[in-house]
């Protein structure tokens, strides 16, 4: 083994092995903190310290890497800057692929001293949290309160990107006035990409965050539900005014340009969803027709590849990976989920925790990290100012009206302290951080990256601390039991004689044709489908070893309390008997998921 | 997002995609041929038939990168390759690493158009295959042979590498006397270097062989022993090897370099079993005397992590981390094993089964890709023909007379059947290919390297694909259940009233002082220490916790049916009472784990 190499890997498993100890001491020292009953710090706020703490100790100590550095040539015939570089070196074709990371927008000489590949690392750890996030989310609270998630992250999130943008425009505008940057130095459309950008509240924080405090579930969901699915409007955003802002002319508005970046949003959003549930929809029907749950082992892994696939293929096919693996998650637990033996779902739960737990606090140290490493920090005071006020403004503006529209429609209403604690869990992390982290090429992407850094850590360690004492002093429910008692809501399905489904198109869609396509749950696809169907619904539902399956897993779906929908629907069509699909007739023709069903069951 | 970073991401996911699916084809189709009573072909087989396929297309179709190619400056004044070749565009400095598989010894002009890293690859998935290998373990088996194993893998490889060097440096003068190498182009290291990377037998095909044919327990203790054993030999015997030729002349014997290699072979291999076994103390106690058990999540991450930086820690202080994380393995198995709860011993060995499946499939798709994609392959037919010979007399004279001299010690013989098997299924695999791999710089490198593929290949495919109709052709029993009763172990103890470990200052060592000490098992360590170290004796047993936690894991104990030895021991302080130290008077003296004790079960 060469020399070179050797010292090339002993560097590689040194700054590894930061990485790794910065995990472990994370781990240790926040639960030791929380043992002692200091939960004001959480995994995430705890990694970025660490992180910086890393950051510091390689920016002070630059220590000796024995390498012997020369200028060979100089070369003045390159002009821009190339994506690989090809290098010749005696007669061996070495190619240099250039690292994105690198193309930074300062002047300053000091090497980049880093080795972590950020995209290497987004590539390897956001994937398995948001899919963590989609896939673990309480699909009963979710579809209850569905309306009024979907509310809160589309319209909500296109709300504060307008209010973020609007309110930084202007502070920029300020900067013009005092001579503090040139006019021209930050148009409107940049403005709207950081309020893009810094839309995305975290799932990552937010679910640290409520999981230690273990607040009202219906909070929970519209919190945690709120900041998973604004992931992938805000990724979306940012692409879509990214576009415009190649094509615009920057101060005029250009019609083409925008009709171009929502065509182009509508597409990727759209694009993505369905690429995520076209991969949702093949580990169905694998585990659904072939004996796949005989081997846990294998079961898990082709959940676990299908699952990454949706990401690799969305990210591929340029479309965005986030909203691919986010739609496959949240599809994975309501269909493969009931494919799934019982150990294949206790080992893909624990698999993607513990991936999610150790991705999070490795990309929160990271960020940390960069913090302090970052060689081209831009700090702008009055923007940072401005982007400091505007998260809250945005917030606010997001918030309050939506839920006073979102009330008219709700039976179960959004308490005003609900609202404000809303207002206030705008945490910031891993995705704005990526967001921003994409394009640091220009002196205003800098900017922009800097303060979102400066925001997430803000966001995270004082918005994370002051959240429980928040909580107390607008009196929220705490400590709730997150696996709540399933008999409670059958009890309540039975007394009332109606299922706790949210009704609507798709809910009836989803009822008598797709659940009973992937799953085995559901009623017979022979009742649903029309008569000249009936070959293939009779194809679908009599294979060799369905029935079998069917009565395993549905023997194993009482051993787990987490996902209450599929014990639900199970219990619903032994209660129904032959007919599940007379239960169709009780639901509610217009009600769009706004919380309506179980508040008599809570507020009881 | 800038059009470049774009593209290259996009490249990354496709190239991680085909990856994914590679894997995920390899899942299926294996497993669908199992399905079918195909046993022939196992994942590692079937992994490298895919990997070779992916390099096929990758090969045949050069897809267009897009990418515009210019040559920009020529630069005469670089004679040697550098680690580092930093690049200044436009004033940004950019520092590209350079990547040792480049070193390429060939002079085609082909770029190499691959993109996985292997050094990443490698220190990515080898550390969880090697140590899931050494942590599931049959503990109490391979305590039982240890002797023989031990044997088997460190004067076996020793006598492999020597036989394989003989060999094959036989072959290389042929060659010179043939006119097909000059002279001094192959050397007597260069020959034994050779055969200290043959020599290591590989865990990864050799466990999926004995897994799925369900061989005999003590043969296969004994193959999976060894080859797990001796792949740290013979990293420990290549670096040693390595080392020499770089200090001494070549042809002459230096003695003073001679003895620095035997020196640097006993250093690392002990640095590296210390740092591993520290690792595993620290894991053991961190999980003994903390209340860590309470969150099986926080529990199997510290496992993780502490087991992920015994080897990067080696790696990073210039050890073998293959040979750190094998120990430490060893180690958690024996020791923290005990301290985790009942969940968390379940989850770790669920993650690293998921961790070690997928990255075998991922090893061994990259070895067949290479073996297409590679493009500095030197095939020299009499060089490839002494290497085939030389495996088979190498193996022979490895297993036969040292099978012979340990039967003179064995109660229970190694029958000829065994030793037949054994000299038979010296399947090559991970560990030889990454040694090859890690220099390609000379072409009798880059000849070692497509040696060694190409026996990994085909002791794979051949060797792996005729193991079932040997197993027939030589009357071993097969389809032994692996959770073997221990009921049964335990009735001989009752019977014969003396416990099943086997003695010798070790264990005396490790069943009196160090067990007692990393776990809540064992005698009391107030019994076993002298007086005067009474009061850190009693400060070790009685933790605040210490008396509870026993209680609660001495009952999860009996959940677990895999780690034999774990219940045995707690079963023997039960049966024994207060005075565990008692047990001790009636081990026999002398027994070097040679196979004693369970022959008397096996053969009544």
């Amino acid at each position: 083994m060469s020399g070179n190499v050797c010292h090339r890997q002993d560097n590689a498993a040194l700054l590894a092995l930061a990485a790794v100890s910065l995990g472990l001491i994370t781990i240790l020292s926040v639960w030791k903190l929380k043992q002692f009953k200091y939960g004001l710090i959480n995994e995430t706020g705890g990694a970025m310290f660490y992180g910086m703490l890393l950051g510091l100790a390689v920016r002070c100590v630059p220590f000796d890497r024995g390498v012997h550095t020369e200028s060979v040539c100089s070369c003045g015939a390159l002009n821009s800057t190339p994506t690989i570089l090809m290098v010749n070196l005696t007669s061996h074709v070495h190619c240099y692929r250039h690292v994105g990371h690198n193309q930074r927008c300062s002047t300053t000489s000091t090497p980049h001293t880093e080795t972590f590949d950020p995209v290497v690392l987004f590539n390897l750890f956001l994937p398995p949290i948001i899919f963590h996030g989609a896939y673990t989310l309480n699909q009963k609270r979710f579809i209850e309160n569905i309306g009024s998630v979907l509310t809160f992250a589309f319209l909500g999130t296109i709300i504060s990107c307008m209010t973020i943008g609007a309110c930084v425009y202007g502070f920029t505008r300020l900067m013009v006035l005092l001579g503090q940057a040139a006019d021209g130095d930050f148009l409107l459309t940049d403005s709207l990409l950081f309020g893009a950008i810094m839309s995305a509240t975290d799932p990552v924080s937010v679910i640290g965050l409520l999981s230690d405090l273990r607040v009202d579930l219906d909070l929970h969901t519209l919190l945690f539900g709120e900041s998973v699915l604004n992931d992938a409007v805000a990724v979306v955003l940012t692409h879509a005014i990214t576009t415009y802002s190649h094509m615009g002319t920057g101060h005029t508005f250009d019609r083409l340009a925008f009709l171009h970046s929502v065509g182009y949003f509508l597409g990727v959003l759209a694009g993505s969803f369905l690429l995520g549930f076209i991969f949702a929809v093949i580990t169905a029907l694998l585990t659904k027709f072939t004996r796949l749950h005989e081997s846990p082992l294998l079961e898990t892994s082709v959940f676990f590849l299908l699952s990454w696939s949706s990401f690799l293929s969305a990210e591929a096919c340029g479309l965005s990976g986030i909203v691919a693996v986010l739609f496959c998650g949240l599809s994975q637990a309501r269909y493969t989920f009931h494919n799934l033996s019982c150990e294949g779902r206790t080992r893909t739960k624990q698999l993607f925790e513990v991936v999610n737990f150790l991705g999070e606090i490795f990309i929160f140290s990271y960020m940390g990290y960069e913090l302090l490493i970052f060689p081209h920090h831009v700090f702008k005071a009055l923007f940072i100012s401005g982007a400091f006020l505007s998260i809250f403004i945005s917030r606010a503006c997001n918030i309050y009206p939506l839920s006073f529209l979102l009330n008219l429609g709700r039976t179960s209403k959004i308490p005003c302290s609900f609202q404000h604690f809303m207002t206030f869990a705008g945490l910031r992390g891993a995705v704005a951080f990526s967001l921003a982290l994409r394009d640091t090429t220009t002196e205003k992407r800098c900017t922009i990256f800097t303060t979102t850094l400066l925001l997430v850590c803000f966001t995270i360690w004082v918005l994370g601390t002051a959240a429980d004492p928040m909580l107390r002093y607008l009196d929220i429910r705490v400590g709730v039991d997150t696996d709540e008692n399933p008999e409670e809501d059958l009890s309540f399905e039975v007394a009332t004689g109606r299922p706790d489904t949210t009704p609507g198109l798709w809910h009836r869609l989803d009822y008598k044709y797709i659940k009973p396509l992937l799953t085995h749950c559901g009623p017979p696809l022979t009742d649903s489908l029309p008569q000249w169907c009936g070959a293939f619904a009779r194809q679908q539902s009599s294979s060799p070893q369905a029935q079998e399956d069917e009565e395993q897993l549905c023997e194993t779906e009482t051993n787990d309390s987490t996902f209450d929908l599929a014990k639900t629907d199970n219990q619903l069509i032994s209660f129904g008997g032959e007919s599940g699909s007379e239960h169709q007739e009780d639901l509610v023709e217009g009600d769009l998921g706004l919380g309506t069903a179980p508040a008599l069951s809570r507020e009881a």
